[in-house]
């Protein structure tokens, strides 16, 4: 059982900047997320894109700004269960909650704060007999460790950014790398496209378009797949490790839709003129996944609905203790790590 | 008379932001502050120290931050009534503001943010008979334009960053600087302390300590000062052209007090549960200067605060338009100086 004092559903911005907040507080925080990194849909759709409208950067890549909260948290140590989804929450009779995963992961806290954007992120699947037989067997839908991939012949479908920079990054990593897609046209960006095109060429990369996985085989494990090119009779057998299919990941706001919580609008209803908490004490939502009158889906959003958030839960876990505020610039940031940042004194010296 | 859409009282961290957000919507800004260089707190007091909590930094100086701000909303070209405080606000017949500065400078807007922090920025004046007459024709007690003293004999008073500091920088600039200071101590940045000591062993600053200024002369401008140095019986009269007071700026809430506002705890209620309107449909408040339960004074809220406001004003301004929010990655910003960002656009390309 996995214990902190904030359990927070979904590593998405807003998730990792509640991490801060509650670290200034000394809570800690864990969190729980379906997909294999943090950052959510600035890691998982637009990590090379830039944001504008982040206050303080007038340009900023999603994929930095997801690297530079998680170094702005990382002497606050949080706990991370990566590519599971929260699945099911328990009240316990003390009014705490234990949240178990599709994992069978169990975690358990006095707060619950659910960060869960726009939903689970959840892979769009290929429709194959036997496709669930092999998952985790050598099929998956996402790379978590790429290092698994090490030496293997793989084949990749897809016609997208992942299956695009998966193929090339595994193009030195695995020791085959075979790029299935039903047309012959990829989307992404320019880069990406062109450097596969010089993979190919260079005989890095094998490209079989336009074209689909249309089959499995193998016992316990992936042996090979089956793949039938566009126009031609004969399909053909391709041998393979491992087959991972990238056709996008959809979030679905999923079993947390059934967890007691006021839904309005694919949202969690909250309360925002006090504390961003939902109809469940002690459960809050944060970020995309609430709504209230005038909400905006925004990054800056999360942040500020998170740091409100966390006083609230300061309050619940201390009911005696009275916090004051201090700025970070007065009262510098003490990492549960030991290391302590904080702005030079001024000092008071005569001048002769 | 100044014509804008939101006409932003408060050029801190929160007016500055509200610019940008205004400028999504194509909504047009100026802003008034009674400081003569825009950052409020940041700039005013502390920046050269890191603040730890802007989220996607780690560490930012309080100067940086603004730095950063004004550049993200140069393409949106706010305009700046600068060294002057907003007294009067006339609401008109159509429903629109006219607000007034002490220097009679006058601004039209349908729209009022108040993003006033703890107050305007008001000087600590030294008790000197006559000083009023000198002020501007001598006296100051900020730096507007430091070209103003170019070759000039300065006098300064203060033993702050804020006398430092400006002694550091006029020892170039004017023909003469003196620093006087009730102390033989200083107060502030070890490097600044440090720098002053140089200066003044290379002969570039005049120092007096402990002293005090106790007479100004002159008839329409000043001409020369008293300072009495301690423990001595005569008093010293110094030929200057100019004396700065940097005895520190503190804020009131000043005229906006008078206002017909609902003020608790010497700040501004709005409804926070919509858009931080205040009891005056078309004023908002933003930022430190307004209160709500729950409220934080803290850089990121007024952020979000600032963008929510936006919003409501763009429904008052055009109330029969349907906004429909474009993320800036995908949207890009089109900036009112013709400069357009946008994130560079996926392609679609064979790879053959
Ligand atoms: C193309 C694009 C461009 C954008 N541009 C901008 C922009 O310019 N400015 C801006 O402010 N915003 C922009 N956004 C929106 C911005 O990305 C979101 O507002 C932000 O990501 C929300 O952060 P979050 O942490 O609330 O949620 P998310 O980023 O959605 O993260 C939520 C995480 O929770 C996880 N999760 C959910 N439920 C569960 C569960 N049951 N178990 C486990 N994990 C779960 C999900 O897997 C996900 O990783 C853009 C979005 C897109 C798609
Ligand atoms: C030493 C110190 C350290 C801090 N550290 C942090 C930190 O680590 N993190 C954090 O989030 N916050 C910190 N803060 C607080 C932070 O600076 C404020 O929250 C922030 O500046 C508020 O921004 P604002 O734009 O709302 O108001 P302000 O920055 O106060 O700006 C308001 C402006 O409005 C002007 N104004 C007011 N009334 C009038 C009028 N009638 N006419 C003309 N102008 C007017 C004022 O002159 C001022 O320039 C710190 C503050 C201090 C003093």
């Amino acid at each position: 059982m996995i214990k902190t004092d904030i359990l927070i559903i979904g590593a998405g911005p807003t998730g990792l900047f509640a991490v801060f907040e509650a670290g200034l507080l000394k809570l800690k925080c864990h969190l729980i997320d379906a997909l294999p990194q943090a950052g959510g849909q600035c890691s998982e759709i637009y990590p090379k894109k830039p944001i504008y409208d982040i206050p303080g950067f007038p340009e900023v890549l999603a994929g930095d700004l997801v690297d530079n909260l998680m170094e702005q948290i990382k002497a606050f140590q949080p706990g991370f269960t990566l590519g599971e989804r929260a699945e099911t929450i328990d009240k316990q009779e003390d009014g705490s909650f234990i949240v178990t995963t599709n994992k069978g992961t169990k975690h358990h806290a006095p707060i619950v704060a659910i960060a869960g954007g726009l939903g689970s992120f959840e892979p769009r699947k290929p429709l194959l007999e036997n496709l669930s037989k092999f998952e985790d067997n050598g099929v998956a839908y996402m790379i978590k460790d790429p290092e698994v991939y090490r030496n293997k012949k793989v084949v990749i479908a897809g016609g997208g950014d992942s299956a695009l920079d998966w193929s090339i990054f595994l193009a030195d990593v695995a020791a085959e790398v075979t790029l299935v897609h039903r047309r012959n046209e990829f989307r992404g960006a320019l880069d990406s496209v062109e450097k596969v095109q010089q993979l190919k060429n260079a005989g890095k990369i094998n490209l079989i378009t336009p074209a689909e996985i249309v089959g499995l085989k193998g016992d316990d494990t992936l042996t090979a797949v089956e793949i039938k090119k566009t126009g031609e009779e004969e399909n053909l057998v391709l041998e393979v490790d491992n087959f991972i299919a990238l056709f996008g990941l959809s979030p679905k706001l999923g079993p947390i839709g059934d967890w007691g919580l006021e839904i309005e609008k694919n949202a969690i209803k909250v309360d925002n003129a006090l504390d961003y908490q939902t109809n469940i004490p002690g459960i809050y939502a944060i970020g995309d996944v609430n709504t209230y009158p005038g909400k905006l889906k925004l990054i800056l959003c999360g942040f500020h609905e998170a740091t409100l958030m966390c006083q609230s839960a300061y309050q619940k876990i201390y009911p005696d203790k009275k916090y004051v505020m201090k700025y970070t610039t007065v009262g510098g940031v003490s990492g549960f790590d030991g290391t302590k940042k904080e702005a030079p004194k001024a000092v008071v010296k005569a001048i002769e």
